[in-house]
């Protein structure tokens, strides 16, 4: 999915809210599991709550830690449910991949071909040959760890280096390697002042944010911060969507969940 | 595989390399892709090379995109290789993860648990959450970059922080997360007097050091800079003897290429 078709999505459902898969197996409703095989289970967890999430979703972010810890079925897991996600839906594969340039050109056609995710997110420490081959595929996007929302992001992120933070060193030199047409970044919903200035630094990127809810960002202040005239934000929850039910309903509390983040975005978009 | 079984290895071989599986297909002998699967074909390349190569070598690290670009059976192929690997050799999986907390668990369960190596390479820009969860699971270790052997290293890694490159930054901060006895870096092999002044600064710890043979290191070079008094060190070679024979004695090539390289070792060790 290229630029416009996202921008499109984004105006046509005024949402900028993507769902994140983290399906732990100690968190989805026990009467799935009871029923089914786990990845039977888990497909029926994953797949009901994007539907029902649907109408208020642009994008839907699938946590490869979480399928592959699911065992060696974990990964035809994840493909089946790629596959079946609805068309009007931009698929982040969430790996944060990144290694020398043979390798990185393998992870590329792991998430993009064979996956087949619309992007794939990015850890940019090894440099320019480890992201490059992440944009290099047509309509397809690399999303590359600028300012993380984790406590651990104050440990190298935030370093000085020749009087700036060393992310915004990072997503300086990788601007230079892609464009806003084929590049987004990580900045974490959980320091919104610092998201407020890197927008100013970058004006037409898309970020991806992660930390609202379970990490404690605040939504109002994102997108307050974070918008610029495309809206060129796409909004990560993950837990507080996922697991707002247990019981058999759980897919229609996801959904409140869900309609309630939407309803704050449509009044900023 | 714990520090003194490790040694001990090391002791008994004479030996301190790591043969990298890094099988891409358009490189292993075609007559294997013609007669079988291509799951047949890259389990039975990586298993017969190991085998001639086992009494030179005492580690293999699989590459985890090179079976991520398989396909979905990719990850059921690298569980089975790791389970049939001889068991005097020490397994590093080679996927380069990071991310917060609790998904760094779920890479750790998927690694440790699911897959059965003993360690697990780990990229530390995410800080200190992203790196602990490898470090809490007894008798296996996180080997965490610090200085990488690839071009792209000069992007981030080597940039001056209060007057220190900023990958001794975080390896010092890092190997206050861990011990010697489940924490080891990754230094390349491209840069030995950086590997000499890395050795002064952390004489206890093992490093693992990619980019011999293809990206240029030197393997004496490398044993003169980075031994300490128990080795401390995995030499990792891939491509040199992966494909050093593409006819149906490329496993007899590898075991030569593997025979070199050991009998340079056995002259420092």
């Amino acid at each position: 999915m290229n630029r416009s078709a996202l921008l499109h999505q984004i105006k046509r459902k005024q949402s900028v809210l993507c769902l994140g898969l983290d399906p732990s197996l100690d968190k989805i409703p026990t009467h799935l599991l009871h029923k089914n095989s786990i990845e039977e289970a888990v497909y029926e967890f994953c797949m009901s709550i994007v539907l029902e999430c649907q109408p208020h979703i642009v994008a839907v972010k699938p946590n490869f830690a979480f399928f592959e810890s699911i065992g060696s079925r974990g990964i035809e897991l994840l493909q089946k449910i790629i596959a079946h996600l609805p068309d009007d839906l931009f698929i982040i594969g969430d790996g944060k991949r990144g290694d020398i340039g043979n390798t990185s050109s393998a992870y590329a056609k792991a998430g993009f071909d064979i996956l087949g995710c619309h992007a794939l997110t990015i850890n940019p420490f090894m440099g320019e040959d480890s992201v490059v081959p992440f944009l290099q595929h047509p309509d397809k996007w690399g999303v590359v760890l600028g300012l993380t929302s984790n406590h651990g992001a104050n440990d190298f992120q935030m370093l000085e280096v020749e009087g700036r933070p060393l992310y915004l060193h990072v997503m300086t030199k990788v601007a230079s390697w892609g464009t806003p047409e084929n590049l987004m970044f990580v900045v974490g919903a959980t320091r919104p002042a610092l998201l407020k200035t890197i927008r100013t630094l970058f004006p037409d990127h898309f970020f991806l944010v992660p930390g609202i809810g379970a990490q404690g960002g605040d939504l109002e202040e994102v997108m307050q911060a974070g918008l610029n005239k495309d809206a060129g934000l796409l909004i990560n929850a993950s837990r507080a969507i996922l697991y707002a039910g247990s019981d058999s309903d759980y897919a229609k509390k996801s959904k409140i969940e869900a309609q309630n983040l939407h309803q704050i975005m449509r009044n900023f978009l």
